[in-house]
């Protein structure tokens, strides 16, 4: 029974939380007494405002906001869509807590996965390093994603781990609490945010599917108890899968083990790093019949470490072997699980299929399995992975062919079922995009839930609860505009520059050097022309001829042989001119940029 | 009955058909007498060369050769990949058919559709257009496409209708006949090309389903009469679709024709233009219930049009309204058909989406259905679509929430079915990604297909039948690199030019111009920097100081302030640092192009 009490620091600074352990064993975090603070406005209301996650898959982050405290679930990143290249990530737009990081009181993390925690290292630092909530291997991760980003930067955080789901902390005037979810990683959990007005229930990611052990469905009845009015927010990814019958994990487990036991020679297991249940039911069954693991991938690895040091999965001694080993012990002894299923240039099943894999040459009687699903936008990469891998190896198993994954997602008839057993007074579909939060409403009225009940956000909606059970979406948004991360950058690249990539993809461009004589206004020398992604030069020489005398011209007339030449004329005429001539010739547009050097 | 004898032109040109009607109203066509030919040897082998078709979706084109003989069969464009920005598509590789185009004896269009007949225009050129054969509707869309490409380009086709399945062709030693097929676009045929070292059996594109009138599936049992040995070429595009049930045109049919009778308001169906019967469908249905029609959408009225004037379709007075006009009718009498359910840019649905179109803005209760299915590559597009059209409409309907579309593909235990039922000698599974052929053969051998009688042929192949009944794959590939088409450039753009492309997409380009005396090897001004999609150049002042400063060095350094300067070497040098500098400040490695101008 500890109780920590940490001074209040500068203003600018967040206040550090009390945490006191109750005699049951759930623990309470109060902020210190704030004696400067204006005392709470009565007609104070509850604020839940969505940065990300409301119109696509990723960038998860909720704003709930009550008074003067906030507290913030998740902060997770964004891939990059198509028209966005050379982009790592997208992480979430906090300019709306400008000026209130002293109102944070946690960040709590539902789970693991980047989508819910990738934009840590950035927000947490930009936000003054506030406390993180999450269960031990949640903030592991997290604490991992902080070093990767900026070494010794972790030791900054302030984390409070979530012993148990009774545990409760009070933020302010927020009362946090927990419930199991399933998810597919684990220590995702399931949270409870209390405000005077209102108690939002908050799975993050879920399924409802089968405890693989006793085969039992988890319940929520129990949450039908909390204090009105109850606002589900709810992860409505599955609302347009209409199956009835989805892949148990049993059943996954009873496929994999199979192909393993029956594999003539090598397997190796594609599937997402952060799988580590999987993982470490494998290496059990692994050990079992007398198989070796090696992993492989750099977040895989260090994902498994931690998990183990955290007690999460044991593995037995000898159990595991390194990549660089499995050359000695027999190939039906072995089993690789790796990174890189989603057709990932540099991951590790890319490296071995590609034949640039240090140890790994696929031999035709390996078995290899794609333990995950397709994130939208990799199907055409994940295709070509599987054509290359048919090629080389008799024995390619995938989710089309058997079920050898299961998504960690509930289906339309989860929603509604959760639905039915939380019984909530208000339903706001979430982490999801747009087109799915509005089938998951319609989900919610099939069984009867009033329609002006049910509120589907946009990020930056701001939607208000008062005292009274009234309910209002604020007209006004907050600013969620892409911030997009490059290399070292952070919301540098804008769209400006994401155009000029796009147009240069396109077409290419078209670089035109002119040198100018600044006494006579004359052209000296030939014109250089640079051009990249356009044509291939040394094929084109007849049209860079043209190019060239074209330019020549439109000095001449420009310039008129006169000093001071006018350079904005000048490069204006080559931009259009010479664009116009190259479309006419190839029908494509290449950036044209002049340059007009005066000498 | 006629008979029309066509004089033989220059060798260089191709060998003119003559056609003959039998009395059984089957034609035949010979190629005429050819005095001056060597005679067939006698143990010419039949050649099968697929070059294109075998690794992708699209660009199929199959030659079919037996000594002096060629036969080709379809002519599709493949579209790009992620990696081929600016790509407009790619048609098949034909060098192997160099110095042969007088062999060739006819090209066979399966069906309409563009990977079957999108690159005609082109190839059919390349080749000295050589007669071409289809059904009325494939050929009066292989003109369209042709005058499309090239205005009066059409009046160079040599057509031959095929105007019944029972048609027979002779082309050299080729015997050519037809079976019927269901495919999702009119006038798909099935072929059988047969020769002395044996019969090929292609249904081209095909699905087994039940006839929507008779609720019958089509059978094949008939073919298994056809001279051994039979080689099956099965396009397999369903090999990993398990599903036992699939849906019926029936069904959807009905689940069309009860949106469009419950529609509060105007129903808006996104399909592809190629959908013809479908589009007939809906006409009829449309006149039935007092509803007006209008189709938008440049390739879908054209094809309605030509379809309509071959009697494929038959519109009723007045059932067709401008979409320009509908305005003047009541909402819910309103059926807009239109393209660009795939998410393409600047077709119809997107501009409506967009607010982009002249006529058609969404209203709330319009009720929108996406009548096709997803290719792959436009899942992550095709999602922003739904999720736009989610915001403006309360009535969206795509194939995740209701059967509104069927393929027009087969599935898995049809594969089966049509082998059991054809009981071919060898078995080709053709057009489709690599791992699904590999799956057919899978499909094959399960119901007891000698695995040594089946072939996955890659593009370029060349496998080899003799009379002799023996069969073998050269070790020799023909050439099938891509061909790219990008404007008006065919071939022209290679992969340096994509790499280019590509590697301005990520991180865009950095060109340094620096100005150096000739006399003295210094540096004159402050060199010029011009750099797109690489960092925001207003707020990079202090970076682009730095460049100008290292630049300015390098020169110094390198020409050591004398004549004549080492262009190269400050080329390199400049490229190398600073390449090295930008990536230790942004991480980012766009292109540098340094220029160096000698005054």
């Amino acid at each position: 029974m500890t109780t920590q009490t940490l001074r209040r620091r500068s203003s600018s600074r967040p206040i550090k939380p009390a945490v006191k352990r109750e005699e049951d064993g759930s623990r309470i975090l109060r902020s210190q007494p704030q004696p400067a603070r204006v005392a709470q406005k009565k007609d104070a209301t509850l604020r839940i405002i969505p940065l990300g996650g409301m119109e696509e898959v990723g960038r998860n982050m909720t704003v709930f906001e009550y008074g003067r405290d906030i507290v913030i679930l998740d902060m997770g990143i964004q891939f990059p869509e198509e028209d966005m290249p050379g982009i790592d990530y997208i992480i979430p737009n906090i300019n709306y807590l400008k000026g209130k990081e002293k109102n944070i009181r946690a960040i709590i993390f539902s789970h693991g996965h980047l989508d819910h925690i990738g934009a840590a290292p950035i927000l947490l630092e930009k936000l003054g390093y506030p406390p993180i909530i999450g269960r031990d291997l949640t903030l592991a991760f997290v604490k991992k994603r902080l070093e990767d980003y900026q070494a010794n930067s972790a030791k900054k955080l302030k984390t409070i781990s979530i012993k148990s789901v009774s545990d409760r902390f009070s933020l302010g005037k927020f009362n946090i609490g927990f419930f199991e979810v399933e998810h597919s990683i684990m220590d995702a959990v399931g949270v409870i945010i209390n405000s005077p007005c209102g108690t939002i229930v908050h799975p993050g990611d879920w399924t409802m599917e089968k405890d693989p052990e006793s085969g039992r469905l988890l319940t929520y009845e129990y949450l039908a108890k909390l204090p009105s009015p109850k606002i589900l927010m709810l992860e409505s990814l599955g609302a347009t899968d209409f199956r009835t019958e989805t892949v148990s994990e049993k059943e996954m487990y009873e496929n994999l083990e199979r192909l393993i036991w029956e594999a003539p020679g090598r397997v190796i297991i594609g599937t997402f790093s952060s799988q580590i249940k999987r993982i470490g039911r494998l290496l059990e069954y692994a050990e079992k019949i007398g198989k070796k693991v090696a992993l492989d991938g750099y977040s895989m690895k260090m994902n498994v470490e931690i998990a183990k040091q955290l007690g999460y999965i044991k593995i037995a001694r000898g159990a595991l072997i390194s990549v660089s080993e499995i050359h000695k012990h027999p190939d039906n002894k072995v089993i690789v699980i790796c990174t890189g299923a989603q057709g990932e240039g540099n991951a590790v099943l890319s490296r071995i299929i590609s034949d640039n894999h240090k140890y790994i040459k696929i031999q035709k009687n390996d078995t290899i399995i794609f333990s995950s699903s397709v994130i939208p936008g990799n199907e055409r990469t994940i295709q070509r992975l599987k054509d290359s891998l048919y090629r080389k190896c008799d024995n390619v198993v995938h989710t089309e062919v058997m079920d050898v994954h299961t998504s960690g997602h509930s289906n339309a008839q989860n929603i509604k079922e959760i639905i039915k057993q939380i019984h909530p007074d208000f339903f706001l579909p979430v982490y999801a995009n747009h087109y799915f939060l509005k089938e998951a409403t319609k989900l919610a009225v099939e069984i009867g839930m009033p329609k002006d009940r049910i509120f589907v956000l946009d990020n930056g909606s701001i939607i208000e609860f008062d005292k009274n059970g009234e309910v209002k979406i604020l007209s006004k948004k907050v600013d969620t505009s892409y911030v997009f991360v490059d290399g070292l950058g952070i919301g540098d690249v804008g769209q400006v520059v994401l155009r000029d990539r796009q147009a240069m993809a396109q077409d290419g461009m078209f670089v035109i050097i002119v040198t100018v004589d600044s006494q006579t206004g004359e052209v000296r020398n030939s014109p250089d022309i640079i051009s990249r992604g356009f044509i291939y030069m040394r094929e084109s020489k007849e049209l860079l001829y043209q190019v060239r005398e074209r330019v020549k011209e439109i000095v001449r007339r420009a310039a008129g042989h006169q000093a001071p030449i006018n350079h904005d004329l000048i490069k204006d005429n080559i931009r259009d001119k010479i664009g116009q001539f190259l479309y006419t010739k190839t029908e494509r547009r290449p950036m044209v940029l002049p340059v007009v050097i005066e000498v």
